[in-house]
């Protein structure tokens, strides 16, 4: 493992101290495995018809945690991987995928991971992905995540996902299709800056009576970067669907919202909301009347609001 | 002019009593005109490329009305219109242009009408729309209204659309291009049932400073019925920009929902709001206790729906 991974484990994954030491991981760098550890309750395997892992989840996983970090750590690298997951009914996991991207040498790094969820009846997942990127010059820095979830009767599954800043191209779909009861809930935080592009794409199917999805998505665009959000909701039985999609420019960033709510039987009951506008000036003059300068200001509003 | 016109005129453009006397109005019957009149402030003339009219509307023209209705009254019509309308700067007009279609003769009918109105520095239009189906058997109704608006500096365009009923498909194209400080008001109602579709497009640009957008769609869909609503607000300024689009389903009802914000400067302030459901059942019971039938209460909910 080298000092680019190590540094980036810290970052994505929150590895302060001996975590890895009893808990299940597999360490991604460049393409290959740089560390790998199963556990009584968390198996890990490669894949047998191509790159990436198949993780076997049993039900007496109680809220134990796996670590799985992909890191790209120089120019000239295309990762591309497919994760299953497969999690037995009645576990209960904490999933951690951070993903960073690494380039100074002046050629392009990308990761592109393809994680499939198989979430068993009553199972509980949280899914924890912190994406950044690093370097300098030309080299592009990409991360274009692909989530499917599919969850039986009674799973639930949290999704938190964040990208922090260096990444300048960014395409990230994520579906869901849910049976009785299940729930997935989806926090996604996004801050672009500079040139950066970032497009989120979420695509939810309620199929089964009383599912239930929450997407709450706040973003960032400074600089001259461009993000756009879309999101289908199909509310397919009696279900209950909302969706919030809040943004703030700053400089000259641009935001395009497209969600999109079907409701396909009358038990349907869908809400979206969206707000898209730069800071209020009131609440930046109240900081600064606190003793903040206008640029603390403006970090302490964003800070709250990518937390909320 | 036909009785089924006649019929029609009552319903779609509020003709009580002798309205028709003194204002401007251009009735159009089955793809011809069935009566004509100019006012010293509003000029109608016909259009020399094609079908349809060039209407012309002075300063001086002051809460005057004018009405266009067009009647189609009988199957195998497939009516096309384009009506340009120039209000002059200063004007303050009422536009009422009703619709009315039917077909008992098993023959589909049709009506596509392509409104341009073109609205001068501070000039304010009031745009009403009244669409209607009506008659019996397979032939189909159609109702495709297209509606292009350009709102020079402080121009105020509020338009005022509902489809009543009988209408089998209707494909409702609008879109608006704003000066500075120039507004849009958009209220829209659409009540579909049986095997209708209706669909709706908005696309509004935001283009001078201190222009602004708010639109309002609340729908009905019951029976086997249909609805999508597409809208998009490109904020290219400082703008604000509201969109609400809300929907009660009943029996098999089925709704679509696709607005999009498009926030292209900093000062650009956009809102958009979404809800999909059924009417409450507490509602319905509140209503009831009150000694109205189950249909009744509905009936009750979904006329102050509309309405609101």
């Amino acid at each position: 493992m080298n000092e680019t991974t190590r540094e980036f484990l810290k970052i994505v994954s929150d590895i302060q101290g001996n975590e890895l030491e009893t808990a299940a991981f597999n360490i991604r760098e460049d393409s290959q495995c740089a560390g790998r550890q199963s556990t009584p309750n968390i198996k890990i395997d490669s894949k047998e018809d191509g790159p990436g892992l198949v993780i076997h989840i049993s039900k007496n996983a109680q809220k134990e945690t796996v670590y799985i970090p992909a890191c790209v750590t120089h120019g000239d690298v295309d990762d591309l991987v497919y994760n299953d997951f497969y999690v037995e009914a009645g576990a209960d996991v904490i999933i951690v995928a951070g993903c960073g991207v690494h380039t100074s040498d002046g050629h392009d790094a990308r990761h592109n991971g393809i994680h499939r969820f198989f979430i068993g009846k009553g199972a509980h997942v949280l899914y924890k992905e912190k994406h950044i990127g690093t370097g300098k010059g030309v080299g592009k820095r990409t991360i274009d995540p692909v989530t499917d979830a599919y969850l039986e009767d009674d799973a639930v599954l949290e999704m938190d996902t964040i990208q922090l800043s260096g990444v300048d191209s960014t395409v990230r779909k994520t579906s869901g299709k849910l049976g009785a009861r299940a729930k997935l809930i989806i926090h996604e935080r996004i801050m672009t800056d500079g040139d950066e592009k970032a497009k989120t794409e979420f695509e939810v199917e309620l199929n089964g009576e009383d599912s239930g999805v929450d997407l709450v998505s706040r973003s960032v665009a400074k600089g001259n970067s461009y993000q756009e959000y879309h999101s289908t909701i199909k509310g397919n039985c009696r279900c209950t669907g909302h969706s919030e999609c809040d943004a703030i420019l700053v400089g000259n960033g641009k935001v395009n919202a497209a969600p999109a709510l079907f409701a396909g039987d009358i038990d349907a009951s869908l809400i979206h909301e969206a707000a898209i506008g730069k800071i209020a000036g009131e609440q930046l003059i109240k900081l600064q009347t606190l003793g903040l300068t206008s640029e603390e200001a403006e970090a302490k509003i964003i800070e709250g609001f990518l937390r909320g």
